[in-house]
């Protein structure tokens, strides 16, 4: 049996994510989807707000499962018997930082692999950041996230404001 | 007729800026260039005194008006009428960030084009950012932005310090 | 009135093609959609039948003229009294090549303005040379050219095989 | 039961090919390493001396097997139930046209995955054609090819000048 | 007499910089590496902490000297009487960034040459910020820093958290 | 002693290669200029007019010496003492091909360094493939190539027409 990672802050979860687990249930026994905790970042989502979005927006798959981890992400990978970590590219810079870091876990864990995979075409512009900005300005993001996304993120501006 | 925008936090005003606002009003009938206000951010300059350098260095163009924006470029675009957004190319990463911007744009406003256009040669390397920190640790930059734009940053630098 | 060239190959026109070509021609009073002709290289079609080809798929446009040039782009953009010239730009390689010889024709004729611009996303992994070789080994491209171009690339390389 | 596929031209294969081999029939139950064959491109050694240095210098790995085909890769990938497409990733370059590849592929075949993997870092540089090249001026490539390449490369090589 | 110049923030100095220093010695009759300080960023170690760093890992090299300065690289290098700065590129981003930080050096310093040189491959993804970020989350970097500076990173570590 | 190497084509030398021999020749004791001879290819000048005309119109520098050589660069470096190789780099393409070369080269002779630098920013987008490419189509390259190779390539190109 093969496990899949694929980490991600999912600071809110968009389409563009969804997409790509889909398409990575498909090549894996099991896919672990974990979000990631950054002590040092200020998300606008709490973990327990991502991880409700997540169960909510994703689509019954029987070999997903949710999970998160704070610390090395290839600790945690170790620890869940990880084969290879997903990561979805977009565009070069993406690219080039996803293979530095993909060359510094392969140091901390050579037997960890890290698989690169395309999203569908009409999210290659889609980040969770863009989102989040748009979304705070007004603008409609009603395709790029799924409408509960919309309505929490909706909620969580309102909330800031007033 | 064809209007034109040509966005930018202009903080400060550069040559750049400068060649790219005349080569643009020579292609529409319409140019307006408008200061971006970004609330997360601190510029270094108010909106008034970016609009204020702008008014004194610009020469004397008849197509070109000055204007300011808070909130999504798109909102400000659809009200004014534009039907085009000039951006200033000068490197690859440069270009990602522009083109998933621009890819972004056409979602929320179909019908607005993104045009990218070139700076002369000697400008490739000039940013803003880059005016204001070899400037502030005393740099010699007469080169790269107009003397009126010069005394601006060696009156602010000289504020701070004091 | 401002006039603008779109040169190209289209060898053969594109889907990609002819997206651009409607929002430049959105953009200018007049634009001129000319085939570069190159004895150096050996394209699939003739001259003709690349401009036979973009005669019945384009668009009704009023001000879009064909033609076609030999030589210098810069020497039939100044017969022409062109004043920006379009380039679609898709990645990153495209990008650095395109800059080069933006620069290149800045230095050969400095009123003449390069403009880039996006093809629907749709499109970004879209070139003639791929729609060529994908239809020679029989690949289904329908959505990718026009019906008109699909059945000139097959009788086009029914011919070469018999 | 999930099957991948390396599609490569190995003219000839190098320790990066081997290394990629490796990592990827660790995370699928099958792996077809196909030689591609382009009758436009005029490789060093044929077809059937591609595979036999394949044969040869492959660890044995049981999920591992070898095959050739001409065409279209997605017809090939249909025809033997592929799920995933492995390619290697060194550079930018490579990256933006293999991306380019990738989209068009899904074009042709929605359910068929292009999944980009590193090869070891020390063979980041490393290309057939670069070691032909080297090879073909009498450099010493003994780290970058088995000894059973070095030798056929050796051989075709002093045929050639005889 | 040429004197080269090689700047960084060596927080903390890796065995990537340590491997470009030895390479630019063996260049140049004499190499200055100047730890930069930068006011407005919080580095880990001070600069007294970081020159005692370079002091105890460095080989002993005879014609190199460590120095640290404030302000403009291009006037620490007048002053100093520099030919050349050195800087080391790993991958695209870095060097677009280098590229732009050159030709405005070289604006403001005309007779002032920057050379780019490459660490050993297997130092590409190494950065003094992944060091920081996998050792504070306790992963082992042993291979990526001198033991010296290696025993200092946990003891800021453990200072932090107690 | 320290001795560069500055290898190239030189197929005709434009004032981009002028800059950066003069640049290069400031910073090494000596530095040796080599036309590569590469069979494989078909050059617009032989050997000995690409020699001629760097002598014509290098300034004269009394550490500069022409040499030309064929097969590996690395062979031909080690037998003239060479400590670095001298690339000029102006574009990210560029960029990644000289880095995948200066890989290979390295495994080939460890001790040989490759050492980027700039050309001047008016020459970024020049090559000598553009300059043929202008020059034969009757364009104006009188700024990019000194009055001595334009005159060559003029009676170059009048020759091939007749």
């Amino acid at each position: 049996m093969r496990t899949a990672l694929y980490p991600g802050t999912f600071d809110p979860v968009t389409n563009g994510h969804i997409d790509l687990i889909q398409r990575s249930a498909k090549l894996f026994d099991q896919l672990i989807v974990a979000v990631a905790i950054n002590r040092r970042k200020q998300p606008l989502f709490t973990v327990e707000e991502r991880l409700a979005m997540l169960e909510v927006v994703l689509p019954p798959l029987p070999n997903v499962r949710l999970d998160h981890f704070e610390g090395l992400l290839v600790d945690f990978a170790k620890k869940q018997g990880v084969d290879a970590v997903i990561r979805g590219i977009r565009a070069v810079s993406d690219y080039e930082f996803e293979f530095q870091m993909a060359l510094m876990n392969r140091n901390l864990a050579p037997n960890l692999e890290t698989v690169f995979m395309m999203p569908s075409q009409e999210y290659t512009y889609l980040s969770s950041s863009m989102v989040r900005e748009v979304s705070s300005l007004g603008g409609d993001i009603s395709t790029l996230v799924p409408s509960y996304v919309l309505a929490q993120l909706q909620t969580k501006f309102a909330e800031k404001k007033s």
